[in-house]
């Protein structure tokens, strides 16, 4: 990591900050707003500024004046029936690259390399018309077992930075690539929707094929030539799924031939479970059950209460608790708030980023939030003036 | 305030929780749990418990296993045709009780001991068969000037609890008169909607008249007999207001006999201002225009910036800024959420309770906050699984 003593000062400014943390948490940040408009007239293009930063997260790249957004990110969004996977591709992306470009060191813009019709055309399908198509030629069969289904829904770039000089300098990139566990297909156009599974196995021998084609690709680019390049498998969920997917392995790359795969053991689940559902950790399950009980024994008007939980192995690496109430009385809201927390605290498990939204029908009325490292929830009631 | 040890022991187990404060912070919180469950079998009714309390916020009463909802409360929401009215009556006048019924001695609880056929009742116009009427007769005129308005919106009730052996005792109550500053009406069921605009003197005025006899009312009550009534007066807002209305003036009683007013200097002001609107401190109103100007030049696709604000005097007291925003990807979120917390504190005034929502048209999509008392904002940005 050739990194220079002016680089660590600018990290060291970036992260005045704490807290922040990935997800879930609600720490207290001081975040320091770093302008580097080092260059001057002559060389106004690579006047850049950063978002500022948080511990364990990156700075983001702001250019002429611009904050830096994704060139060809929509095509991700719209293809995706379950919203959850989209945001969960995304910032899980960010995740897995933490692993190799440290938050520290590097500095994140969103991928600016491959555009929007280069993306589109490598997730068509193959055809004559479209020979860099990473998925397969329509073989003319609608019977879901014996036509070849789209693998690959999405793919995200995203670029790590370092200062060069007066300018930014991509120093690595990481490419996801979103695997179908599930592809929705129609028999004929507006016509009813059809399903062909794709089984662990094939989202394994499918994704490692198109990540070394990707990987060919990129290093003809004369910009990835000489950087790490990433490449990070995510299995979308189904579309009826209420969490989205998750990333199930990555590998680091620094030649052409793609490296070993390294496995990334995440699994989402729901509380409370359903009847043939089980959880990783079942001490988290009863622990979710108590918690849920005693709130809504003690407050009526409760429309339910659920969670998402985000394992690694059968440790949980975060929950997400949404209240929904019929509540309308902002002292009510207060109460169940204060007496949510004091719950919190006594049932849900110590260690983990947690939050807790409650809700009405129509919007967020106040939320709670724990960082993994702290004891205690923070909250806040959304009031009005 | 005859206080045992016993109850200062009781208080000082709900306040260890800190922060939480009024609104708009998101302090760090470590909230208790007090379990009264003081009384046996034989005297089950008098089984409570309290939702747990924060620094300057007030405990809430849980009896027999439920949070105790407000008798009348549902008469208020129903008859606002501005939301903000309602969310900052309630929340207000639990405000202008903390002056009079201090948090760290008395425990909250929503009104009990007037029903929702009383306050409907009072709520209603005079006439043969509502002799209780509050409101004036109708005197069949439909010109706005010369038929009589509705002058009072709403009422509420806000008791306030000591404890007293196993269980708790009423030791004040607050009565919130929310008063039209415009009534709306119907000339024809089904109508265009009229406006008679009431002004302040008559507020003042029909306020003080309507104070005397609700205080005589509760005095014949024998919960009301001996404790201090405290009865605030709210002046709402017109339903185009972006904001709610505001508490004007509060009178505390021992007797039966209308003690002063007190004047609240309060007023509420949507940034940024209007062409013909101003600022009780134009330093606020220069500090937002830069905030804006910095974050909306900086990031495309942002829809807006307003910020509501509440003034007691020329002193801003709290800041909620709503940004709504078109992004979609939650890295660009993340970025954003960082960004916009570096330039609210170089903008943003300080000393003051500051919340920032950021919003797509859909939900929230992260919150930043900081309470009058810290240097930095927290923020949280809602992630998925």
């Amino acid at each position: 990591m050739n990194v220079t003593k002016k680089i660590s000062l600018l990290v060291a400014i970036l992260l005045v900050g704490i807290g922040l943390a990935a997800c879930g948490s609600l720490d207290n940040s001081s975040m320091s707003s770093s302008t580097n408009n080092v260059t001057g007239e002559k060389n106004k293009k690579n006047t850049y500024q950063t978002t500022g930063s948080a511990s364990g997260e990156y700075a983001g790249v702001i250019k002429n004046g611009r904050y830096v957004t994704s060139k060809s990110r929509g095509l991700t969004a719209d293809q995706n029936g379950n919203v959850n996977n989209t945001k969960s591709f995304e910032s899980g992306l960010q995740d897995v690259s933490k692993i190799v470009f440290s938050p520290s060191k590097y500095i994140f813009q969103e991928g600016q390399y491959l555009s929007t019709d280069t993306v589109q055309d490598w997730l068509d399908r193959k055809s004559k018309s479209n020979p860099d198509g990473l998925n397969p030629e329509d073989n003319g069969s609608k019977d879901s077992e014996k036509r070849n289904p789209i693998y690959l829904q999405a793919l995200e770039e995203q670029d790590y930075m370092e200062k060069s000089g007066t300018s930014l300098k991509l120093k690595g990139v990481t490419i996801g690539l979103a695997m179908n566990s599930v592809d929705y297909y129609q028999k004929e156009q507006y016509g009813a929707e059809y399903e062909t599974k794709i089984s662990d196995a094939d989202i394994k021998a499918k994704s490692t094929e198109i990540a070394k084609e990707v990987l060919k690709r990129l290093r003809k680019k004369s910009e990835f030539k000489n950087v790490p390049i990433v490449i990070a498998v995510y299995k979308q969920a189904s579309n009826d799924s209420l969490t989205g997917g998750t990333f199930i392995r990555y590998t680091n790359n620094s030649g052409e031939k793609l490296a070993a795969w390294k496995n990334l053991d995440y699994k989402n689940v729901i509380y409370p479970l359903g009847n043939d559902e089980s959880s990783p950790n079942s001490n988290d399950s009863t622990a979710f059950d108590n918690f849920k009980t005693q709130v809504e024994s003690f407050f009526p008007n409760l429309s339910g209460i659920t969670a998402k939980t985000r394992y690694k192995g059968d440790a949980m690496q975060g929950m997400s608790v949404t209240i929904t109430t019929q509540f309308y009385s902002e002292t009510e809201i207060k109460s169940f708030t204060q007496f949510a927390s004091t719950q919190a605290e006594k049932y849900l498990p110590s260690g983990v980023n947690i939050d807790i939204t409650i809700r009405s029908s129509d919007d967020v009325q106040s939320f709670l939030s724990r960082s993994a490292k702290e004891k205690s929830f923070s909250s806040h009631v959304f009031s009005s003036y």
